[in-house]
């Protein structure tokens, strides 16, 4: 008597006690079964549908509810079968009192999954000469049986469904988007959804099982378009002069897309072509690439996307190889310089529904800001320009091993941390942030960024004052690695522009510094940095350091919750609509802030 | 004073009289401009849009109705508005008072064009400084201001949109299906559409100006797939044996689909990338090459198609290349012999809305047979074999110069017709047809095919008796043309499937041929036989000959109709859910009747 229940699609097994039904057996498993009249068969609430083993015979009530034909497919209320045998039942989405609840989650947010595939597991009846119905036929009048409408099943869907009914003796998951059957996989594979965000510098991927919105897996990888230009400018230059540009620059990261995607695969042990969904989010410049969207009118005033709307379309139109017929869902840019990536972000870190005064950065070459006062939520984009990546700075680097990524100066002596612990070779961004911060606060550097040379570490060098962060004896390619005052000169233009878009937004929005409550740092290089020496640079409006908060990739966490919600999918579009875009090109606002931004406190 | 109006998308010009309001100009022309308020300014349903020219100054029950913004954008109220110059309007469907008519006629029934992709001429305002809408958004918003609702812009319309407008002065036409904005095309280009029958042995493509439902153009050509088999069984048979058999089929018809439409647009000298729509009917067999879908399952009991259902798709989807953003509608099949061409036949022929009892045969290498009889429509499938396309037959031949096409004998001499009037060399199908009929009017055939030699023409050859169509002395190589008792019986074998397959049809239905109000012919070879001839060989139930109709190929009417009506495609979903399909395999009523039907009258 020692039998077994399967739960599909949750995945939960359940040993069964003598006597129970399949209601008391999900109900003491917290498994949530409707039942609203209480379990006495009246309600027709608690269907599931028996896909291996045997249950009791049906009851009277099950005949008067289900009727024969949906009794003859397997359906059942829960409330009066009881166990015969070891158990697989299916749970349709329909029978469960709430949504299943997600471990995503976007800065303490729980988001009901809820994804724009609803996937079904289905057993249908074999053809014979007596049925002849198609085999896509005979798939949807099995969903309809499930209370869904009249339904159209996609031609990648109806290619697929033949081999997978007659391998495995038609047991099929069926995943519904709208009013089509868009996908069909073997009985037990979960349908599959990558979140990817398509940064100018690096490509971040998820893979979530749509099932229950589990990440299988997360994976990185540099934007192979780098080959083409380090920054969006370059890229973008690229693609209009010359005449094959902008399609070897699709190319290119649609090649990245279908590695990334397949590493992820592999990392998970799954199918990419189980991958069903997808959904992308990249600054505007990344997103018209990809798309194959013209980019002439990006580059030039009065700088407009040809589309600033969300976007759905099939992997093959973009030319995706691992999946070609996964439905893509790419998120609204705000304008020419504030994208997909940055609403994104709002969602992700929940900003755009905050109720206090919050301010977000998202730090990169170009710097988004934005910011929310009451109900209204203003951005802009700042070009702050490569230097927080390390170009430009004489001993820049990338975030690679051997990049110094902290230094303080106590005492007089000069401290650092290398990544990886190896022999230091150069300064990524934050190591650069660390050295200004410190340089100013022992007095090194003056208010306008100007070098005193008045420290043993401080020298005349050939492109005029600088600081010698380790000298060549420490280094790991026997040269000194300095901070010159052209370096501090490069930040200070970077964080002034930053600073003076932020101000502007203030001046627009009728706040003042004091007024914030919370100052939101997204993105990778905002993680890493040092908030006490930033602001010691000046990069952040000056406030307590307990303010800031450091998200990480919200930008990421928000393509992964519109992966999994058809509601965040819908707030995303309303972000993107009620955002006002404050254009900074010719804004006498801005050139007087951004003089100003330019000091260190 | 001589000034003209052009009406667009209409395309109508108008000469105009002093003091005329655009109301009157375009109600004395035959217009329909709706004026519920009797052009006195206050119903706001007469609007048009100016597109060049100048019209008097907007009065105020313009600025009342239409508002500064839609004021701005050339809109005005044709009632209030006089001619001020040349002028060239644009009437939104919206401002019409009934849909237009055209001329695709589908037997008698006049079919208000409607198509779904609907069109609409918009001039935009430029992009500014301050107005940085996306290009995408500013579209939408131009078309919301026409009174539709939100809309997206699919990714190919996003990709050509930008240089449309700045190449044309801001000016474009906007194709609309649901919510979606599809196509986009240069302002004077008519957005194009295409019909195709995908016949086993012949393609026959339509061009249509979806602004008028005119057909533009039209061809034939042959189905290159005919390299891989004559019949659609032997395609069948290679796309299952070789491993890339259904991907060659696929490919070789898709070339010829875009060769096709490459020839339909040079006809009449328009771009392939405006055409937007294409309706394309087939038997299932080929419907299911075309789509690369499973094939095994419908070449083996109990013969069910991977998919019955309307389908939509774009062009690329399955590899077209002259336009791979054209929406594709692909109609129901039925079942597995009885294709969405059938469908097509029955909408294009008016069967499937027939009042009276009608018969419809669509005769090939399968014959499609249809019985409307009351509110029901049956159908059935029968192998009548190549016999009527010439194969199998000792002297057959396809429809070309020097076949035979018609036969006649009179006081025992035998005439003949070669097509295009070449010398004979050997007998087409109506030919064959004629042949069996008449040597049966003369006797030398009995009631069973079997050939007397009393006649001065007939000889015992090498296979069998045999009758001299023509001889040698008058053929084009230099042999006789001979009729032999084998070729009979191949007809016989061929004309009693399908007399068997009407015959269970009837039965189905319960009625006698004698309740046969019309016997509805369709199909190319169904339009060259002789009717007379062909009920002697007693292809058809036996009635008087005025009961016959020759519609020709009704199914590439149906295929325009639904290009040009979504009504119509709606009917033609419907139509293959009503159809009722008689298996005749292993039906005993089948074998009977074709026992009794290989004989002749």
């Amino acid at each position: 008597m020692a039998y077994t229940v399967d739960f599909e699609p949750i995945g939960r097994r359940i040993e069964v006690d003598e006597g129970e039904s399949l209601l008391e057996i999900a109900q003491r498993s917290g498994i949530g079964l409707a039942a609203v009249c209480g379990g006495v068969g009246t309600c027709g609430r608690c269907v599931i549908q028996l896909m291996s083993g045997t249950l009791s015979p049906p009851k009277e009530e099950e005949r008067t509810r289900l009727g024969d034909n949906r009794l003859a497919q397997g359906f059942r209320l829960a409330c009066q079968a009881h166990v015969a045998s070891d158990c697989k039942v299916n749970v349709p989405p329909s029978s469960l009192t709430t949504a299943q609840r997600t471990q995503v989650e976007g800065r303490g947010q729980e988001v009901p999954l809820d994804p724009l595939a609803q996937s079904y597991a289905l057993q249908l009846s074999p053809a014979t000469r007596q049925d002849l119905r198609s085999d896509a036929t005979r798939l949807c009048d099995a969903l309809q049986a499930l209370g869904l409408g009249y339904l159209r099943v996609d031609l990648a869907a109806a290619q697929r469904l033949p081999s997978i009914l007659r391998n495995h003796e038609w047991q099929v998951t069926a995943a519904v988007m709208h009013d089509k059957v868009v996908a069909v996989l073997p009985p037990h594979n979960p349908p599959l959804g990558i979140a990817v965000d398509l940064g100018s510098t690096k490509l971040a991927g998820y893979l979530v099982d749509l099932t229950n919105g589990d990440v299988l897996a997360a994976q990185g990888m540099m934007n192979p378009q780098i080959a083409y230009g380090e920054d969006v400018m370059a890229r973008l230059t690229h693609a209009v002069q010359r005449a094959d540009g902008a399609r070897q620059l699709q190319d290119v990261i649609v090649r990245g897309l279908d590695d990334l995607a397949c590493a992820l695969c592999r990392q998970a042990k799954q199918a990419p072509e189980d991958v069903i969904e997808a959904v992308m989010v990249g600054n505007t410049a990344m997103h018209h690439l990809l798309l194959g969207l013209p980019t002439a009118q990006l580059g030039l005033a009065p700088y407009v996307a040809a589309l600033s709307e969300p976007c759905d379309l099939l992997g093959r139109d973009i030319g995706l190889t691992f999946a070609p017929d996964v439905f893509v869902h790419i998120l609204p840019n705000i304008a020419g310089f504030v994208g997909a990536d940055h609403v994104a972000m709002l969602l992700g870190s929940g900003i755009y529904r905050a109720e206090d005064v919050v301010m977000g950065l998202d730090i990169g070459t170009n710097t988004e800001v934005a910011l929310k006062v009451g109900e209204r939520l203003y951005t802009c984009s700042t070009a702050s320009g490569p230097a927080f990546e390390g170009a430009h700075i004489a001993a820049g680097m990338r975030a690679a091993p051997g990049a110094i990524e902290r230094v303080w100066i106590e005492d007089g002596k000069v401290y650092y941390q290398a990544i990886d612990g190896h022999l230091p070779v150069g300064l990524c961004g934050s190591g650069i942030v660390d050295a200004v911060g410190q340089l100013r606060k022992i007095g090194v550097l003056d208010e306008r960024g100007a070098m005193s040379l008045d420290h043993p570490r401080a020298r005349l060098g050939e492109r005029g004052p600088e600081f010698v962060i380790v000298p060549r004896s420490e280094s790991g390619d026997g040269k000194d690695i300095v901070l010159s005052r052209a370096d501090v000169s490069e930040i200070q233009l970077a964080k002034g522009a930053m600073r003076a878009g932020a101000e502007v937004l203030m001046q627009e929005a009728g706040i003042r510094v004091r007024d914030l409550e919370r100052v939101v740092i997204a993105g990778a290089f905002g993680s890493y940095i040092d908030v006490v020496n930033a602001l010691r640079v000046g990069m952040f409006p000056p406030l307590p350091p307990d303010r800031f908060e450091q998200v990480g990739n919200a930008a990421g966490v928000g393509a992964r919750l519109v992966l999994i919600s058809r509601e965040q999918r819908a707030l995303a579009a309303e972000i993107a609509l009620q955002a006002e875009y404050v254009e900074l090109t010719n804004d006498p606002r801005f050139t007087t802030a951004f003089a100003e931004a330019m000091l260190m406190p």
